[in-house]
C-alpha cells in the first residue's frame, strides 16, 4: 500500500521550505487521541458505576493501553502536549471555582501542611535509604526528592470527585498542592544542578523563589485587567468562538509565562482561572465581581475544552507507569518499596498532622490528600533515571511507590468521606466562623 | 538561566524509557498557540468591521506571524497537527449543518462542477506550460495538478461567512468541493507514482476510488449506530463530558479510518457530521430523525472546541504561503504566474458554466466559490518542490497563484453576494421545487 501512503495531503505540507520533514503519521496519532479518550471514558463510568473515584477509570486506561499492560499507546510528544494543556486546564478550572479569600485565608495552614509534608518525607526517605540501605547521597537525595511530590492533578481531581472542592480543608489541600509543586521545581532544579556540579547556589534558588512569588501576586491582577478587555471584545465581537479562543490564549500564555520566570506551567493557568472566578479580590480587601453574564459564558465555552484536554492528562500519568519493566520476584524491589512506601504515606500524613488546631478527622483528610504521587514523581523518578543516579531495581522501587500512593489513594480518601464525610467536625473551622461546605457546582458523582 | 531551563516537569517525562528525548520546547508551543488564536481572531473582528470576509483576517494572521512578514512562528508538526483536526472538524461541523437529502439531490450537479473544474485547469495548466513555455511533461502535469485544487477550508467557509451555506447553490459547491478533494488526493498519488516509477497502475487507481466510494456510503451509517450508543450513553453517564470526548473520538477515528483506506481525512469528519446532522436518510429514503435534545447537547459541547481549532487550520494556511521567497522582479514570474492565474481563474469558472440548467448568476457564484487553491494548492507545490520537480522559480509561481485565489476570492465571493444575492435567480432550481435558502444557524455576521 505504498502506493495509498503517498497520497496524504499533510505530509507533503510538511516538506514545505523552512520545516524539517515530519516523521509521525498524524493519523495514527488521531486514532490514538481517540483510543484514549473513549478508553478513558468508558472506564471513568465503571469505576463510577461500581463507586470507585472516576479518576481511577482515566487513570486505569493509561495502565491498560500503555507499556504496563497492552503496549498499544506510547506517549510521544504531542500526546505529552496535549496532556500537559489538559493539566493546565484542569488547574485553570479549579481556579475559576476557588474563592480567592477563602484561598488567602487558608494559605498559612497550607503552608504548613506544603511545607511538613514536604521536609518529612525527603528528610526519612533520605536517611532511611542512605543509612539503612546505604545508597549513596546523590541516589538517596532523589529518593528523597521523588517521596516530596504530590501529584496537584489527581489531588485536585479526587475531591472533585467526592465533592470537597470548596470544603474547608479542601481549600487547605488545594493551597498545599500548589505550594508543593512550587516547592517540587525549586528542588528539582537545585537537587539536578548538584547531580551536574556537585554545588548549589542558594543565590539562583532565592531568585527563583522571588520570581514565582511576585509571578503569583501580580499574575491574576494581568490576567483580571486582559479579562475585562475580552469581555468589551465580546460586547462587539462579529466573530464567533471570541470566548473558546481568547480564554484559551490568555490561559496559554500564562503557562508560558510562568514557565519563563522558572515556576510550573499550571500555575500560570491557576493564576488565570482565579482572577476569572467569581469574586475576586485583590490584595488590600478590594473585591471585583466578575459579570455574571461572562462568567457563565466562560463556563459554557471552556468546559467542553477542559473536558476534551484533562483526561489525556491522567491517561498519560497511566501510560508513564510501566509496571512490567518491574522485576516482581525480587525480594529487594519488595523490601525497598515497602519502606519508602511507608515514608511516602506517613510522611505525607505528618503535614497534615501538623495543623494542631484542626480536628483530627481535618487533618487525616488533609494529609491522605497530599499522598498521590502522580506526575510530579513520575518527573524525578524520570529525570533520576535520565540522569544515570536510579539504576533499574531502584527506579523500579521508586515506580511501585508511585503508582501504589496514585491509584490507592483515592479509594482511601473517598472511602474515608463516605465514613466521616457528615462529620460536623470535618466541617468546624479553627478560630474562623464556619462556612458551607458545599461545591458550587454539583460534584462529578 | 541553564539553571532554570532544568525545572522543567515535562521535559523530564520526556526522557522515560520507551521515549525519544524531546527537543521541543513545549512552553514555547503554548505561546505560539496564544498568538496564534489572539492575532487571528483580532484581525477576523478587524476585516468583519471593515465589512471583509473574516476568513481573510484569519489568513492574513498567518501571512502577518509567518516567514512573508514577521517570521515569529514557523509551523512545526504539532501546529500542523492541530491545523489538520481544525480542518477535520470544521469539516465535522458542515457536516452536521446538511441536509443529506438535500446534498443527494445536488449530487450529480456537484459531480459535473467538479469534473469540469478539475480536467478544464488540468489540461489547460497542462497544455499551456508544456508547450508555451516549454516544460518538461513532468512539471506540467504537476502545474495542472496544483491548478486542479480548491480549498475545501476556504470555499466552506465563505460560504459560511456569506450565509449562503445552506443555499441551492452552497449546497453543490460543498459536493463539488468534497469531490474535488477526492480526486486531488488520486490524482496527487498517480502524479507521485508516475514521478518516482515513471508509469501510473490504474488497478490502484480504480481500487482506492472504490474504497473511497464505499466509504462515503458505509461510513456516515456506521457513525449514525455509533452516536446511537454515545446517546444511551449520554442518559447513564456518571461523568462529565461524555459528549465532547466521544463525539471528538468519533470524528477522528474517522479521519483516521479514511486516511487508513486512501481518502482525505476531512471526509471522515464530514462523514460524522452528516450522521449527527438533523435529519439523516438512508439510501432508501428512510429517515432517521437525530433526537433533538442530543443535537443540541453535541451542538453546545463541540463548538466551542470548533471555534478552537479551525482558525489554526486558516492561519497554517497563510503561515504556509512564503511571500518573500518569490522574487518580485523577475519578469518570467509575471507572465508565468498571471498566465497561470489565468487559467486557474477560468478553468473553475468554466467547471461552474457547465451547469447548463442553471442561471448564468448561480454558475457564476458556483464556479467563483471552487476558486480559492488553498491548503490543497500548497500541498500539491510542496510536493512538486520535496519532489524536486518544481524549481525555485516554478514554485514561487504557483505560490503566488496559490495565494492569490486564495485571498482574493473570499473578497470577489462577499461582493458578488452584495450585490446579486437577492436576486430571486440565484435562488431558483432547475428541476426541482424551491426550498428555503435561509441558514439553519445565523451566518458569522
Amino acid at each position: 500500500m505504498q502506493f495509498l501512503r503517498s497520497g496524504r495531503f499533510w505530509d507533503a505540507l510538511a516538506v514545505l521550505p523552512g520545516q524539517r520533514g515530519g516523521s509521525m503519521d498524524t493519523s495514527i496519532v488521531f486514532l490514538h487521541i481517540a483510543v484514549i479518550l473513549t478508553t478513558a471514558h468508558l472506564l471513568a463510568e465503571l469505576a463510577g458505576k461500581f463507586g470507585m473515584p472516576t479518576v481511577i477509570g482515566e487513570l486505569a486506561a493509561g495502565i491498560v493501553l500503555g507499556p504496563s499492560l497492552l503496549g498499544w499507546i506510547t506517549p510521544n510528544e504531542i500526546i505529552h502536549l496535549l496532556a500537559e494543556i489538559g493539566l493546565i486546564l484542569l488547574l485553570f478550572d479549579v481556579g475559576l471555582d476557588t474563592d480567592v479569600g477563602r484561598l488567602i485565608n487558608a494559605g498559612p495552614r497550607a503552608a504548613i501542611v506544603a511545607i511538613g509534608g514536604f521536609v518529612v518525607p525527603f528528610l526519612l526517605g533520605f536517611l532511611l535509604t542512605h543509612y539503612a540501605f546505604g545508597f549513596s547521597m546523590l541516589v538517596s537525595l532523589f529518593i528523597g526528592g521523588t517521596l516530596t511530590a504530590t501529584s496537584i492533578g489527581v489531588t485536585v481531581r479526587i475531591l472533585r470527585d467526592v465533592g470537597r472542592q470548596n470544603s474547608h480543608e479542601g481549600q487547605i489541600v488545594l493551597g498545599a498542592a500548589v505550594l508543593d509543586d512550587v516547592l517540587g521545581v525549586l528542588l528539582l532544579a537545585v537537587l539536578y544542578e548538584f547531580s551536574v556540579s556537585g554545588e548549589v547556589s542558594l543565590l539562583n534558588v532565592a531568585k527563583v523563589t522571588m520570581f514565582v512569588g511576585v509571578f503569583f501576586f501580580t499574575a491574576p491582577l494581568a490576567a483580571k485587567l486582559i479579562s475585562s478587555l475580552i469581555r468589551r471584545l465580546e460586547h462587539v465581537s462579529r466573530v464567533p468562538g471570541v470566548i473558546a479562543t481568547t480564554i484559551s490564549s490568555l490561559v496559554l500564555a500564562f503557562a508560558w509565562l510562568a514557565h519563563a520566570i522558572g515556576a510550573p506551567e499550571l500555575l500560570g493557568g491557576f493564576a488565570a482561572g482565579l482572577a476569572l472566578s467569581r469574586r475576586f479580590f485583590l490584595p488590600f480587601g478590594i473585591a471585583i465581581a466578575t459579570h455574571p453574564r461572562f462568567s457563565h459564558h466562560i463556563d459554557l465555552s471552556m468546559r467542553p475544552i477542559i473536558e476534551l484536554f484533562s483526561p489525556i492528562f491522567f491517561v498519560t500519568v497511566g501510560l508513564s507507569l510501566d509496571l512490567r519493566a518491574v522485576e516482581w520476584q525480587s525480594s529487594f524491589i519488595w523490601t525497598f518499596s515497602l519502606s519508602i512506601l511507608f515514608v511516602a504515606i506517613a510522611g505525607k500524613l505528618a503535614g497534615g498532622f501538623m495543623l494542631r488546631r484542626e480536628h483530627p478527622l481535618t487533618r487525616t483528610a488533609i494529609g491522605m490528600s497530599m499522598v498521590p504521587r502522580g506526575e510530579v514523581g513520575l518527573v524525578f523518578a524520570g529525570l533520576g533515571q535520565a540522569a544515570g543516579v536510579f539504576g533499574p531495581q531502584v527506579y523500579a522501587g521508586v515506580i511501585i511507590v508511585i503508582a501504589y500512593t496514585t491509584l490507592l489513594a483515592p479509594f482511601w480518601i473517598k472511602s474515608f468521606y463516605k465514613r466521616y464525610g457528615n462529620r460536623p467536625q470535618l466541617f468546624e473551622t479553627a478560630g474562623e466562623t464556619t462556612v458551607d461546605g458545599s461545591a458550587l457546582r454539583p460534584a462529578a458523582e
